[in-house]
């Protein structure tokens, strides 16, 4: 390839990033403005701290674990020490369509926010410590390996050998659904349910801060158009279709939910607008070089219809996962996932022939057999991580935390200040102060006892 | 063009698309900040649901009505079944200088947003769904004709025809300001005229959170950026002057309100510098690849001042536009299409002679024809759309929504909670906590009553 | 170079532009979240008011003390008449890498925004029009002349004459830390000193809004990435190695502040993930084009430990930096620049051989020199800067203001208003509004007297 055209590429890849690094405040601010105000910054943090511990660990190994050789050319897992520290990628190939840089910048982006993902299952009721130990293992046995199935292609010349979700049974994930979304659903899940409920439910904070989680989705939104966009790498018309699609699908899915809200519940919400704005999203991220924009509607639409039921089902089947990450990222992929065996189109540059376009069910039933291997190891696994934790360290605060908010209790931090001046050390350094003036003045003020 | 050159110029038309992203949520805090606590989620979820609608219908027929063959070569409306659903886009044609969806996507979030900006107008007393109604009518009829007119060129071959404004007038109107603020402002005038004064005019409810608005106009700053840099659809020395105009014209937009401000009332204010950069923003729009940075400096600071006054006109005229959307865009656009007249420059990349610089007052006249035509049309068209509708569905709430907030009545949902864990169920299913729970626990905290 | 290759970095330097853009309402509320909610407003169009008139002025003069040949050559200032107005870049020059503008925007950003980072050390006692003329001062005597030393490289032919630092010292600074943070830390100290205390030190008050500065983290997060990768002007690898670098070093930094934070204080912080998170970024800064991912590791590491522990100087030495800008600015940038010095290595794309990789001390005491002799030039310039504004204007403001909060007394503004509907003319148009309901229905309504 041309140095020139590597330019507009690198151009585009590295805009994706810059636009993915907005969908960390975005998920903080979308999911910190669904808890209660005593939980905001502990969720907030949530979502910060493991995307920074899943980064450290990128680097360390898991790159290499998701694009290194695959070990025995199963296609399992790549070789976690090849490319360990990732000095070797400081050097572009002469060949490389893309700094390697690029292209592991924006798969850290990935791997820490898949993480953060999970985090709203485990809203108001986790251990800090626990949550960062939970994303680091869970990215190392988890994350990595099902981002090595989907997104490590074999070289052309084959002495590269990648996953086998990608090129032994070839299912269509343009962005990278099922070890994105599919995966952290369902991660959610497992967790959720080793977890178990808040002490309160059903009863349930309602959302403190509906303004920061509109936010949080219009930049979650914005981020999306450079996570789908950036799939194959290149600033050329499978981006520009990508990113279409992405938007069309958002518009539908917002317009359907609040439909169907206004009809089965009288109003229609900021909430069901923001929850039917992520659940198109998800559900478009495999499919988006693959269909029509008319098919890119329906896709939105479907996946705002049927998450808004899925949403139902965790009061039906009893289990506390508390920010809807099973119904809108493991159902919404769900259906983005075997939608396209229907609605993929050759017309599109990325897309094979669907069950409508006369392929048959094998499309189907590919999509279909990646969706059910991921659940299958990503819950076993999950759980497994979590009940180990949980049997360990311990992952779940006490009641007492629980009932006065895990802010104060963790975090020695209320998110809003509304009094008087008061006694501060900012940045933890209250000894400097004590010494200033007095143990007394410096004191937290203690949080108002919860019932 | 040569391949590597397209994917320099698509890789910065996507990038434009991600920041013109930005300014979905920009809008919706730039306005929810600036009304009531207990009208913001409302005010929001318009600029967000009528994005979405309007979305939907640019996929249906609004791209082909824009960017169609003019019907009968009048240049008055593109054909709108032309490219119907759009799944002629998908392939790019070998000769094009972009892919073809990378201009839909970026023209999709211009009449989303368009949409939106007209919203402000509306605050504290519209119906919901009458909102998303008259969103989608007035795309269909003032909208997409009027971008139409502005931004459809012909073909160089002339087997297209494009629109009037651009081809027959060929008034300067470098990033759309005709079709986007000139028309949104003049809108919002006969939104408000036909939706009548709030029930408390000319007493108005403080801006609830001035940060939210300052954080919106941040957002909106940096998509504007994006928009007006991608005017042209080609990343080069046409884009950085628009992008350099930009940023300059809202420098001094600020710096001229706050002065002004301090002068007249004492007090430089954040909602003095908001505007103010508003009103550059929409001042150098059209300007922006024509003038020299000085020039752009002067058009911000005109701006600023001239928008500064034109906030008093609705208390003397007596209409209620709650958030200025007529003094902001209608006459911050007719300043910067007017001094393009004036100050326009053959150095510039896209300029002609302006009267300084020797033009005389024929590209003035031209701009202000352009600006006077859309005035009659959008205006007349507007005004029979919200007529039409109050007289069938009705647009307006009843009197104690309006006095309770339309928040809590239209979308059963508050901003913010402060209070201790109550029964809710999130998204919309009441009926499966009223199973679990029972109906009392679950009631809406009934709202203050206003008065 | 070719026309194709010019698009791509065009397209990448104008994204830069958009992303260095979030940095303005990134600092805002960075900075607005952290003060109290009487000061909230004033600390946000603190940085929002001195980008304005710093950007007014880069047009008038800046750009050219920054890059004009230097004044007789010897390194010290450009010619600040060489492209005053800059209508001289509005044209390319067929050997340009890079349209002239798109450089002049991207730097106009960084003048901006180096103002408002100052900025943080004078919350919540200084008077709005003092800070904005000693933004304005600042930027001219001591940012514009720093700027040149380091960012101003001689031209290949040596007809145009650079900076001293840059070209004579040879000091390593690939995105401008030397000017932007040691400079904008240093100045901080000498205002802060100016100012004297607030009238309650040590005592402080609390964060207002964790939510607002958390937010204001992740859009500076995602500024800062755009603001390293185009520290060179290119879409190459030199652009992926800092871009990754600088993700890298931001998660390291986090995760050490908040494994101290845990080990001293008992607990991690929202507050202390984002001090991390600047203080990382800021030493990453110079280092991101000539390090490994492992040592920029290090270097976010290392930065969020000494940063830690730079943060208690103020109470030791007794000077009142509010939000703490020179223990994550000046010291920040100390700790990255001086790590170059042993941690740069040839492999890197721009790096060195630093001590590490057997380059002795020479390149560390080439860091060291660049550092001193911008800590002795801004502090003393700023210094006399803020004290002649203090014998003439006055900078302070008196002890009810300040009691009272800023925002009531100088901007007549609340940042958040909670109550009922009241009389209010928006914009400042009280004197219409007086006209139309009388004086007494449109008074502000006081502002609590504090203590």
């Amino acid at each position: 390839m041309d140095t020139a055209t590597i330019a507009g590429n690198t151009a585009w890849v590295l805009t994706a990033v810059i636009a993915v690094a907005l969908m960390l405040p975005g998920l903080a601010l979308f999911y910190g403005g669904m808890v209660s105000r005593k939980t905001a910054m502990n969720m907030m943090l949530m979502v910060f701290g493991s995307f920074c511990v899943v980064g450290v660990l990128w680097i360390a190994f898991g790159y290499s674990a998701v694009f290194g050789n695959s070990i025995g050319g199963l296609g399992l897992l790549g070789n976690p020490l090849e490319f360990a520290g990732l000095g070797q990628l400081l050097t572009a190939p002469d060949d490389a369509a893309l700094p390697p840089l690029a292209l592991a910048a924006l798969h850290l982006m990935f791997a820490g926010l898949t993480a953060g993902i999970v985090a709203g299952a485990a809203a108001d009721r986790m251990k800090f410590g626990a949550w960062l130990a939970f994303a680091g293992i869970w990215a190392s046995l988890v994350y990595f390996p099902v981002a090595h199935w989907v997104f490590a292609f074999d070289s052309a010349d084959g002495s590269v050998r990648g996953g086998w979700i990608a090129n032994t049974l070839g299912a269509i994930d343009y962005a990278g659904s099922t070890a994105i979304h599919v995966n952290s659903g369902v991660a959610a899940l497992a967790l959720a349910l080793v977890l178990g409920k808040r002490r309160t439910w059903p009863v349930q904070p309602k959302a403190h801060s509906l303004p920061l989680t509109l936010l949080g989705v219009g930049l979650l939104f914005t981020g999306w158009i450079g996570f789908d966009g950036s799939g194959l790498g290149a600033a050329d018309n499978n981006a520009a279709v990508a990113v279409f699609n992405t938007v069309a699908a958002t518009c539908a899915g917002v317009v359907v939910w609040l439909l169907v809200e206004k009809i089965r519940d009288g109003h229609p919400t900021t909430l069901g607008a923001s929850s039917g704005a992520i659940a198109a999203l998800v559900a478009i991220t495999p499919s988006c070089g693959a269909v029509t924009p008319l098919a890119a509607l329906a896709i939105g639409g479907a996946a705002g219809a049927v998450c808004y039921f899925a949403v139902a089902l965790k009061y039906k089947l009893g289990f506390d996962d508390a920010l809807d990450v099973t119904a809108l990222h493991f159902i919404g992929g769900v259906v983005g996932g075997l939608l396209i065996g229907i609605l993929s189109t050759p017309e599109a540059p990325s897309g094979g022939a669907g069950l409508l376009y006369g392929g048959g069910f094998e499309l189907l039933g590919r999509q279909a057999l990646a969706i059910l291997a991921v659940f299958a190891y990503t819950f076993s696994v999950t759980w497994v991580i979590a009940k180990v934790l949980d049997l360990t360290m311990g992952i779940r605060v006490a009641a007492p935390v629980e009932a006065k908010g895990l802010d104060i209790s963790l975090h020695a931090e209320n998110a809003y200040e509304n009094g008087e001046d008061k006694a501060h050390a900012p940045r933890g350094h209250a000894e400097q102060l004590h010494h200033l003036v007095g143990q007394a003045a410096v004191e937290e003020k203690p949080a108002p006892t919860a019932r």
